[in-house]
């Protein structure tokens, strides 16, 4: 593989792991870096292809648009990020909110440029595609609301209102993508201790 | 004045009254329109003049280039928040609090077009702009922070991480403008309340 401006780190990286063939999650990863950098209007199925080493015909052969490409990493990011929640069980609701807030905000900083890409370009895919991601955003927001309503049920969490609890846990960690800078004052793991921490204190019963 | 794509209220817009003469805050707000829908840099001066209704030219009688569009777009957007938040004053470090929240989230839903080009495009700023700005969100954080630590010191919130939860409370204010639909579920008052609700539960001490 020739050297491009593609971190080389990304291609091992867990996430993408699943995309195959090789040149297929080049291409992916490519275009999630130059998305995230240009936005997805300014980038060019031939920057992409120049941020993965090959050629412009060889975008086509992967994936039919750039909207395509768009697409595979806004599934890819939902996806990952929906198994991390659907991951948690065991313990008490405290335990389970606690893990839960920590994976959310820790995901979103440890893959800040695709959850950019992921959160700020769902206007750009077509009907049929926003119509899949909302159905998987859907899934998120009911896993971390179940999260709560445990608590609620088992009478250790006071919420006056789930649906706006949820929105804003959900939507704190989400923004942890705009301002995680890569060797600044927090890692991942002490956000998601941070927000768990937060969370938590949120929804306690008021002494 | 030319009918155009832009939203006639926007030019009747509090926010933008500063900005004279006419034909550049109706470029200005063109432009954070423009930057808003497409990006940053797939947006071009062509785009602008032609949202705003004027010749291209004219553009470049207001502003040098559209980074000076961005720049004045982005010190708009900070000082107003800022002043909203240098504002308050009176009452108890809760009361306080609660205010500074329910504007700081409310601002960012009710200038969600704007807030969004405001925090998304930062990184398009020339670095002596870029500096600039970076002042305005230090005085922000601080003044955020101050009202944190008013009922800290008043012994009303107890706090393990006063930087950290600052950043928590401004994030989450800050990405109501990525999540924001006009007509939605909440208005941007409901929004400020639910917000003001749970930050100050974020603070009390535990029971």
């Amino acid at each position: 593989m020739t050297t491009t401006g593609l971190d080389e780190f990304a291609l091992l990286d867990e996430t993408w792991r699943a995309v195959t063939p090789d040149a297929a999650r080049r291409m992916l990863i490519a275009a999630a870096h130059a998305f995230a950098e240009k936005g997805y209007h300014a980038t060019t199925t031939r920057d992409i292809a120049s941020l993965a080493g090959m050629s412009p015909a060889a975008v086509y052969i992967h994936y039919r648009s750039k909207e395509e490409l768009l697409f595979n990493i806004s599934l890819l990011g939902h996806e990952t990020s929906l198994a991390l929640l659907n991951g948690i069980e065991g313990g008490d609701a405290a335990q389970r909110l606690r893990t839960a807030v920590s994976a959310f905000a820790g995901w979103h900083a440890e893959f800040h440029t695709t959850a950019r890409v992921v959160q700020y370009e769902l206007g750009a895919l077509t009907p049929e595609h926003h119509a899949e991601v909302a159905e998987l955003r859907r899934q998120i927001e009911q896993r971390m609301r179940s999260f709560i309503a445990d608590g609620v049920a088992e009478g250790v969490f006071d919420v006056g209102d789930l649906k706006g609890a949820t929105l804003a846990v959900l939507s704190l960690c989400i923004d942890v993508a705009r301002w995680y800078q890569p060797g600044g004052r927090r890692t991942p793991d002490e956000i998601g201790a941070l927000y768990a921490d937060l969370v938590l204190r949120m929804v306690r019963p008021a002494g």
